[in-house]
């Protein structure tokens, strides 16, 4: 029973890699789609976000199994239910990469972007990206030191956000409204996205540690 | 033992339909300082969301200690787990709420909102504050005819949330850019407390039933 247990734990922790694997794909197509105006890129996103749904929902019926068969307690439990948090934020991050395509789409073949704002987003892409792909090897490894690493990052996104508020409410903006609907809700879904990997990757530390820090949530 | 299991999914019970009524109480009031400019109501709710969030995190520990002591199965296990679920969202659309009160304090003492746009918000408001009703009374009384009508509410933020859209992107709108941010994000906050409503409806009706229906998620 109990090798079972563990068998079915390590493949709880394969899912989840998996999971963040998808989303570190759909996030680099997304934003890919966003800054080139690419709309094969944003449809496959868009077609492909089933994907991580589904692999979501076969970890939630997972951890609710093992719940059932294995009844953990202490620890082990606290892995199990920590796994149904992490799936449910890993799908909101592939819905976030999805509405990022999505914005590419519409547009289309316009860029979604005013010229003064592109190389902000762009920088914005890229952190989501090295966020996401952090995370992969968090969740891979366990290695409590790339936390940090990406608190940094998710620094970087919120004064990237910041700095897009700051030029679309600034004198010199010459947007149209069309130019500043898309550039705050893009830079509301790039930031979010941060906040998700970090939301993750306090469970992740919290699991190893049982340091929790909900105030900073 | 069974007894001591009754008592505390009865405690859960009680705790969600709690901390969906202070989720009432946020909107109530955020909606109420967004339409009017009550700076003293915004920061109430500011300064309130942490009761929300420890009622969360209680809320969560009670249902991990019921995973670890009673070990639930089947139905009562699903009912745990779907608490868990709840909470998350619950705490979600008191940060909303959160959210909505802090526009209505960075634009102090203008108005949030242009005025082409105060009765789509005002509107908007009552329906947010009316779905946070509904979703008090399906907790409480697992009534499932409550579904449907929070769907039929939900639709109409939808339509509203086109309708900032609509306007915003119109020929006729005269609005600054911070206008149109305060719209943009204004707009996607009051959708996205809908959104996590129906999230949670959806969940009660699938204890329920045994339905589920996450394509439409």
């Amino acid at each position: 029973m109990r090798e079972v247990f563990q068998q079915e734990l390590s493949e709880v922790h394969d899912r989840l890699v998996e999971l963040a694997k998808l989303v570190e794909v759909a996030i680099t197509k997304a934003t890919d789609a966003f800054n080139n105006s690419n709309i094969e890129l944003a449809e496959e996103v868009m077609e492909n976000d089933y994907v991580i749904d589904e692999l979501a929902v076969s970890l939630d019926e997972l951890a609710i199994q093992i719940l059932a068969r294995q009844q953990p307690v202490a620890r082990d439990l606290r892995v199990v239910v920590g796994a149904l948090r992490m799936s449910s934020s890993l799908e909101r991050m592939g819905d976030i990469a999805d509405h990022i395509a999505q914005l590419a789409r519409y547009r289309f073949p316009e860029k979604v972007i005013a010229k003064g704002l592109r190389g902000t987003f762009k920088k914005m892409g890229e952190r989501d990206v090295e966020i996401a792909g952090l995370l992969v090897k968090l969740l891979k490894t366990q290695n409590l030191d790339i936390v940090e690493k990406m608190r940094d990052v998710d620094d970087v996104i919120d004064e990237l956000h910041l700095n897009v508020f700051d030029k679309v409410l600034g004198e010199t903006w010459a947007g149209t409204p069309v130019d500043t609907v898309d550039a705050t809700l893009a830079s509301r879904f790039h930031e979010r996205f941060g906040d998700h990997a970090i939301s993750i990757a306090k469970k992740v530390r919290y699991l190893s540690t049982g340091e929790w820090a909900p105030a900073e949530d």
